[in-house]
């Protein structure tokens, strides 16, 4: 049987601020990805997220991202590598101690916001995240995989470091005749009908391939699907998603 | 022979700023508190002092704190127990794989600043510290010693929760006739001569006992001693106790 | 005819993140309570908040708060009376620029949450609170009036010093025999049910008086009705009370 | 009589950390560059400067920075514009305060570190400068002077807005042919001599020219020198180039 993991942001209020419906995505993912304090996550709703993942067997990844809380770690930042892999570093043991304390561990980085984008094209900060990872493995004795784009910088970076990667792709976003995603700036860039998102999941899910832009059709092969978790409805829409994949015959369930 | 640890702060800089003299204060303590971002201590500073610390043999503790940069940790703050444990047990995870990558772990906890005083007498607050390590033995299965003020609700806490506890003493500090601390907004609670300091912590750690400001001879009994790193010459006067110590036949070790 | 004044808190969210519904208050109180920056309010979200309540008529009050975005503000700390001042000053500052282009100024000052608490007994927090005040008077050349709870520390502290005050009174709050508001921690100490809640801000406001928690009259003499605006329902709740004072004759505008 | 203006960065500490030595430079510049609370400066450290530079007649200059105390805004950032200029007048209002309660208000602005060098070229983040600079002026009725790199994009956007510009030069970097800095990042950018220093700066304020790195003679127009007081010995240089300048008839006083 084909399967497919789906993931979701996960954690992201702040104090008195909540933003993701953390309860609703824990039912429909199969891995979270928790903010680890830099762009949102304070430690009790990181314990409380852990604890909720771990009772409900969904697998814990580090969200982690630049030191921005103003800005929700959106703003492109120069770090140099070493601090900012010192910076990352510092996110992903915190998360880990409640990871494990609640019976699990980190199984997963994937980076947030603009460090996401940043590290598709950037060599210097795709090494610090993994520089980040090595540090880990040094601490811990594991490897973690990295989630994010395909050809990206950060998957090659991780993959020459010997660590695993999981591609990933996004029902939500139109792709171009070379399976890029269609810069956001573009209109058209981000899809807004529920029946065609939840259809192209299960196309990219069963079939391997999506429709472009332009018409043509193009090849995907990822291991792990994103649903968005931060706005209005965006996790009745996951859960839609997930009916789907599984009517269609595609299992949910973490990557490898 | 009798022996003794030496412990001082470690890591305070923050970013641009330096504060302690770690390199020199590393050459002479056996365990080191190193800040974890609270209250300073910014991620490559952490990793910095970890390397160094583990290359010389120096012991890692997690100098935990409120998290306050801009008051320095010092002044005292109201924080509910399980928000409290929560925000420790962060600091307590960060540390610890800088430590793990550096080839060791962390070792011990002591309070930092406002939160120190706060656990001598607070209940809850001394809870949630206990709880933070609690979390730290649920994740890593060691319950890690405590550093602190011997009669403390803190160390109280701990040892009713089944983890081991190290009492500390200060050769710079006035002591009661009841064997506490003279409050710092009395006059000649802080003692400002070398000569005096270096003597006191003899007589502390060969013999057990210290004069206390009513002229009396109280006992103490501490398994660590503690050495300020913060001020100009505070490394130098640390060396000067070190030496002393080892003069007086007292040997110089990390505690138990 | 008898007239009463309406805040709220406002523009308490921080990037990324909202809270209160800022465009629904604007069109209800007389009075917006804008928060700083230091528990809430990123300069984004207050140049917008301003230019609102400047376009509405809405006058604007500089909501401060200790330096506590993980907390929003609600842990009570130990501040010297000095660097509290400071940075209560840094916090009116800031906001008057934005009021001031928006073609208006800030017109008062009342604390946020803790700090609130805390000056009602705190006699070198009130004095901080005034203190700041009279670097504003020194800066500007106006004293600006305090809204705060009857009888606290910091309307006598704000009146010694030749500040103006505005006493305000809570619609949703039980109160005492004395007129002081029940504890929070008290059982019935915050009243959910909105009839009541209109009922008690029109008597408030109109005759002067309210039942306390013991059935006995109290009188209640308000310059100002504080009415809540961070939970779902509570602009509806607050237009609900402005709609009936104003049916009960009672004039709704800004305080004197 | 030649004259020219000597600034440096002040105020440069947070909480329990400090950095530049307040007292010496503000007994040797005319103009100081207060950091604003962004990269470094809370809000003691700036009423202290503000109250130090008011009763030594040295001008306040707002040094605003990005928002980024861990790197101490030497981190490039991708800000909106309009956020961008709302954090800029955030921190211009909350300095102003300090300014004007200790008698004198904000004189003009300069930005710090990573934006300084981003808006030689952006005009984004210019015009976002610029835009806090008309919120000032909407605010207050004076259009501040910009203290920049002249051919800078800043004070390009500064003239157009119709806001008053003044070019500063640096006697201790390195020129090219062309006039323009040489980047740190090549040898010899940093001029270590204090001699020569020295040398330079009489040489630049009193014949309006410099020795670029290629030996040519290169014209310098500045109202404005900047000497650094962030590393040890900067003040004593700093002074010896205000009191070469006085011996070689320049005369020392505030720009325009």
């Amino acid at each position: 049987m084909v399967t497919i993991d789906l993931n979701a942001d996960l954690g992201e209020g702040f104090g008195r601020w909540t933003l993701t419906d953390d309860e609703a995505l824990l039912a429909v993912v199969t891995s979270a990805n928790v903010a680890c304090g830099f762009h949102a996550g304070d430690p009790s709703t990181i314990r409380r997220v852990c604890e909720l993942a771990a009772e409900r067997g969904v697998r814990i990844g580090a969200q982690v991202s630049y030191r921005d809380l103003a800005g929700f770690g959106r703003r492109p930042m120069e770090v140099p590598r070493r601090e900012l892999a010192d910076e990352i570093a510092y996110q992903l043991g915190a998360l880990d101690l409640f990871a494990r304390a609640a019976g699990t561990a980190v199984a997963y980085l994937k980076p947030h916001g603009a460090l996401y984008n940043r590290v598709v094209h950037d060599q210097e900060q795709a090494g610090a995240v993994v520089d980040a990872l090595l540090a880990y493995r040094r601490a811990d004795g594991r490897g973690l995989p990295v989630l994010g784009l395909p050809g990206s910088a950060l998957l090659a970076a991780a993959l020459a470091a010997g660590l695993p990667v999981v591609a990933e792709a996004f029902a939500d976003r139109a792709y171009t005749a070379q399976g890029t995603l269609v810069p956001r700036t573009e209109p058209g860039a981000v899809l807004h009908d529920p029946d065609q998102v939840v259809a192209r999941a299960v196309r990219m899910a069963r079939d391997g391939e999506v429709v472009a832009a332009d018409g043509s059709l193009v090849p995907v092969r990822a291991g792990s699907l994103c649903v968005h978790g931060d706005t209005p409805g965006a996790a009745a829409l996951a859960l839609r998603v997930r009916e789907a994949l599984t009517a269609a015959g595609v299992g949910v369930e973490a990557f490898g």
